[in-house]
């Protein structure tokens, strides 16, 4: 009988996952792409369209990726070195989920190297994901259950309201980071967070950080580690330190990024209290600028989290083409380390030319150190001090001004008026070109005046083509906004 | 107090997914691989090393690829045809999940001519995945919820028991097919499982097959087809058609292969009634044995399936790298065609020479015209129709006679004494000592004897170096079974 009530039941035709795939898209974060895929600036062909300052794209360094490529042709074909064999076939039937052991070698010594060799990784707990955006969910999967949190620190980057919970079913509870201090996050914050967590009974599972920060561009200071390595280790409870934005840190030590991980071995007896319970997050997207070959990674010194987080790879493993070409790239040590110099000067000469540029205009910024962005305060541009007021002066900026930037509001920041501002997606003119409309805007904006005019009239005569601009030539469906998966 | 008492509870370490993540590797299917992988058959340096015939590679078809990559440098190097400008930075940064379009309609087309053109393919209904496991776990996402059912026929792909459950909750009820018939799927069969799912009280969502069938090796008959697609008709739920094989098909029409999307364009009113709730599973793993690349596809017609799992394809999508390396080659409709003639005239060859090897030493295989493998009745050779006869004789199979082979209850067969047999990983040569060693077990096995002492009398002496065998140089860590996702 009861089988018989199952049956007359019309099962639902999807999950109630696939029914609820809104996945961010409805957050200014992704309308501002959508106006920007309508309508790109380009110097030449389209200069008063769209400047996409929303993308955390680092094409600073392509020319040193590509002067490694020609100097080494085996690497992508699939050769070994000195004109050698083919491995073809080998990496056509390579599928091993641990991952190549070439790759997985260069992969920890080059995050060894990043992190000055103050922690050295090694290479059997890497577990090799199709993205950090895999890397993620996978120890989201590994470590909560539906139902069960993590704290993050606001703001927060927007896709993880996607990435973390979407399928998983955990939940995010915010830890709410505030201006009058830089926006670092306290015990007191922390605590509160916690507190909330439990009202709502969520069973916290752990903390997830951003270091270097983002949206923030800032990397953790050492204080503020030990006070959430302190909080995790209390509680116990996890530490997800998304590490992602290693590579962009660009300011000298001290004041430089440091790794949880050094954090943990930092602490008495050798953070052997919570060392099984911190896990990082890395990928060759940002510091490498290679988003398109997916390659992310979880680093645990948890077996069973290595254990399932490597199993649950075989879902998004990474191309056994592209750990090859990677082994090789990452292998090159001389390479590497000229490589993660001169990206770091050309990023610090990229954010000195933003901030200095909003500061002519009366702009301020977050001090920050890392990253591809800076986080903006235009608060005082906006007419009234709230999100509704953030939102007006965000489709100005969008429509009038032709800046794709993001609203704080779509980081889960309380305090109206901050932006997240890339810089590191164009070239030195094109952020010329951005900053001369943000003046025409900030100057009319107390005097008054057509900005689209101004707009037009602020394209330099001098702009030659921009040896970025990436035209899809390959492209043969028309463009759509939020077809990334971009973090 | 609610939120005290939460406090007070020792939260869980890990997930419970974590927790059990055995992954299917107790299972015998994987057992046998952990025993090849102690003791691996060289034709030289192990000549009575354990023969892997567990492993469903396709390694016959290696010179073709070979030969069209040296003709197309421009394919790996990642330039334009022709030895045109380098495209390595737009590919770098090219991390749309819409996929690379010249890749999406390669592949659209090269889907539609190994159909015959009965079906075409449209490149806008195409979501890439990170292989084909990625493929199915997506889907699962999208179709069922915790605790909702598919029905797959048995004898099934021993990793679907994962892949399909542990990260969606979602379960598995077999549809029990039998030898009587050919493992031909039935109504009967279909409604005695949709009732005993019922009795669980699961909502059953779908039906998914393997087409060609992973381990039958058959194409489903049309017919059969027919009949799967009335019964999701009827009761309004959803068919997904696993049909990675489907360029292994190497059987004549009538008789060859036949995809759920030809049955579904043939029903009256052509399909209207299904065409949203019948999902293709594709994947180049198998055709064109390149399982390392990570390239697998779901095809479906139902909009909202194809936005949802495009945004899940971000936890797994295919490297741009490669996916520019394929565009090129599978564009190149001459080589696909010669391709895939060949790929399957060798597929039948070899297939051929391990069906009569087999017949010749009295053991009968499943009639096939599919796949990578045979299907074998060894029932005569086990001492007691039993599983535990199975488990005897497969360890015997394993240990004495040195063939990794995969036991039918692995596959949830419910008729003990059916293997999986694996004939495209190895040369000829290889298969030919694997025929000779089962032929000493089999006279022994009548007339007794030591079979290890046969096993090394029966290494031929003209062996020569396997050209195929894989020797793993970049490997630098112990191999360790179960460590490929493959199917």
């Amino acid at each position: 009988m009861v089988s018989q009530v199952v049956a007359e039941e019309k099962p639902q035709l999807l999950s109630k996952k696939a029914g609820c795939n809104s996945h961010g898209q409805d957050s200014s974060y992704f309308l501002g792409w959508q106006e920007y895929e309508k309508n790109p600036f380009d110097p030449v062909s389209n200069p008063s369209g769209i400047i996409q300052m929303g993308l955390a794209e680092n094409q600073l360094s392509f020319d040193l990726l590509e002067e490694w490529l020609e100097k080494n042709p085996h690497a992508l074909g699939l050769r070994r070195e000195g004109g050698g064999a083919s491995v073809f076939r080998e990496l056509a039937l390579f599928q091993d989920y641990h991952g190549l052991p070439a790759f997985k070698n260069a992969l920890a010594r080059f995050m060894s190297e990043q992190r000055g060799y103050k922690v050295v990784f090694d290479p059997s707990n890497i577990v090799l994901t199709a993205g950090a955006t895999s890397a993620n969910e996978a120890l989201m999967f590994c470590l909560a259950d539906h139902g069960d949190a993590f704290l993050i620190p606001t703001p927060y980057y927007p896709g993880f309201d996607r990435d973390l919970k979407w399928r998983t079913g955990a939940e995010i509870v915010p830890v709410h980071c505030a201006s009058a201090n830089g926006f670092r996050v306290t015990r007191p914050a922390l605590d509160d967070a916690y507190r909330r967590a439990q009202k709502r009974r969520l069973r916290v599972k752990g903390v997830l950080i951003t270091n270097p920060s983002n949206p923030l561009g800032t990397a953790s200071p050492r204080a503020d580690l030990e006070t959430i390595v302190d909080f995790v280790a209390a509680k116990g409870i996890h530490l997800i330190s998304d590490e992602i934005y290693a590579g962009t840190a660009f300011a000298e030590p001290p004041a430089g990024f440091v790794s949880a991980l050094e954090v943990v071995a930092g602490r008495d007896g050798g953070g052997a209290d919570v060392s099984d319970r911190v896990h990082v997050v890395y990928s060759l997207s940002k510091d490498l600028g290679l988003p398109g070959f997916r390659v992310g990674a979880i680093y645990s010194a948890n077996a069973a989290v290595v254990s399932a987080a490597t199993k649950m790879s075989s879902f998004g493993l990474v191309s056994s083409q592209t750990q090859y070409l990677l082994a090789a790239l990452l292998g090159d040590r001389d390479f590497t380390r000229s490589y993660v110099a001169e990206n770091k000067r050309r990023i610090k000469e990229r954010h000195d030319q933003l901030v200095d540029g909003l500061r002519e205009i009366g702009i301020g910024c977050l001090p920050s150190n890392a990253g591809l962005f800076c986080w903006v305060d235009m608060s005082h541009l906006m007419r009234s001090r709230s999100f509704a007021g953030e939102m007006e002066l965000w489709k100005k900026v969008v429509f009038e001004v032709g800046l794709n930037i993001s609203p704080g509001s779509s980081c889960h920041c309380r305090e109206p008026g901050w932006f997240r501002v890339c810089f590191a997606n164009m070239s030195a003119k094109t952020l010329d070109v951005a900053m001369q409309r943000l003046r025409s805007f900030v100057d009319s904006a107390t005097g008054g005046g057509d900005n689209a005019a101004l707009r037009r009239a602020a394209v330099p005569v001098r702009s030659v083509s921009c040896p970025l601009a990436i035209k899809w030539a390959l492209r043969l469906t028309p463009s759509i906004a939020d077809r990334k998966a971009e973090r």
